[in-house]
């Protein structure tokens, strides 16, 4: 099995519902560095799992519709926490639908909220 | 499948013994940076496989009753080689004892004993 | 010269005021993550520059009084560019007035806003 | 399930076959830091997975191989595209053969091509 | 006294001339993780050293110069071992070239060349 | 001025005296990864501040002489509180003895005791 990584980062806004978030329930932010992981059975003819420069650029598009925003406005996001364990998925399902079906088999999305807090969402592809 | 990580750190004392360990037979010590990994198939209501807060506290408690020791001594650790693969275990029990049931299904324990070296452990919750 | 650094973060929404700033006028936010460097020209009798633990109590403190934060609504911080650089000014500052005058002649405070991105400041104590 | 992880790190030149490469057709190079993980279901009785100083010493005598060459110049790489999945493939099966068959059953070799860039290739052993 | 850094990289192959360089005196490569350090000793009316998105594409822009080449045939660097050091000068010199006169003071440019060595070349603007 | 970092680390045992170490007085240990910098005004006849190589080796032999030690039972620190500031201090004055006059005009010497904390000594060579 092979995998490849890349890494990018967004700058949000946000606010979370429930007494379990304590302080976080105040508008606050993040900083998120996002590793975005394609993996693959076998390799391709040219001998990768995916374009390096592609898959950057495709995490860079999902990444640009997030950033620099406060998330709690965004009508996609409406009604959800929008916790490190949600927007993993929603990156890593948005970058899903970005790419085409042929190549990578699965895809995990890792979000670094701080040096010692980060969190994972995996799928196939 | 999603996952949430914590990480913290113990400074401990120990030694070795088994030729193969050659000079870490001697008296020794470590910073371990730990990072422990809760797996979760699918987030609970609030959105998160578990509150970030209160997996840092339950990492931070038993850490705390190892670090600023030295593991030769320690009763229930007696008789074994407190290896980075043992200490992970070791970590990991504790904290699967100190987590209720419900919630998380696995976990993972890594610690880092340099910046060249680290050993995991991972188990179901 | 001695230096010692203590690190830790804080997670803060906030706008810039200025077309410099683009996409980054919106609200959005960081996670900053925080090293406060103490100088000194020669150790203490216990070998010290200053307590780790102490230090790393007082920038906890400090960083407490902003995180979790929307900075747009902090009083203190009214009127101003919440940049990087700011915010490295801010916690120096409060950190410097939090600690007594002995010990420590200078500060630096480096503000990582992500993993390509950073600002410090440093002042006398 | 317990694993070990080794780092170190070679630094060589290369060019690339292939429109999708860009200007990476031209002859280049790249730093590789490089983690080798060994898994391995239970421990042996000195309570590890595999010594880690054998384990660098093994990672490092492979990576002796490739290191300070021009990879289009060697042999045993000629016709193929020295890509970093490619060469994390070639790093985990060298090191395959270089370490006996008892202990660890998996490995997998993780190649950093960059802060923003890494590729992996898992196998058993 | 204040400072902003940005962080980019660049992928490139050369070869060193003299016995001191040892293996690295054939033709081998490196990725440099650069780091680019701006100095200033009081921030504009917007609150900044410089806007580090015109840090970062002053920076991108000098690296696009020699990412992806082969040293060894520049011809601006003919003649001169391309050591970590000498890259970390061009690469200051350069950014110097690129940016007005007004602003920043002072500026600090690191080349790292591996996890475990780098090189830094400090000038004044 | 130019400066080159080397980094290595090494693993050891000691205790504290005094209250204001807290449980730091107990026998515990530490990783300290270690960071050695040369300066230098000019570079020398071959682009380099010290040959990388040279100065990974000199640090090495340095830190061969405290790694896998109880540094409370080594003669050469009796008496003293071996604090991360302490052993900075150590380890430059052992490496500034190792090497040649020529050459580097200024060292410092940074022991991370952890992910959050760190101590430097600077000096001139």
């Amino acid at each position: 099995m092979f995998s490849v990584t890349v890494r990018d980062h967004m700058m949000i806004a946000h606010s979370f519902h429930g007494e379990v978030f304590g302080p976080a329930q105040r508008l606050h932010g993040a900083t998120y560095v996002v590793d975005a992981t394609f993996r693959r059975e076998a390799l391709d003819a040219d001998g990768i799992v995916i374009d390096i420069g592609r898959a950057a650029d495709a995490l860079h598009a999902v990444l640009g519709g997030l950033t620099y925003r406060n998330l709690d406005d965004e009508p996609g996001l409406a009604g959800r926490n929008t916790t490190t364990e949600v927007l993993a998925q929603v990156v890593a399902d948005r970058l899903a639908e970005a790419l085409p079906a042929a190549g990578p088999t699965g895809l995990a999305v890792t979000l670094h909220e701080s040096h010692v807090a980060w969190a994972t969402y995996e799928r196939p592809l």
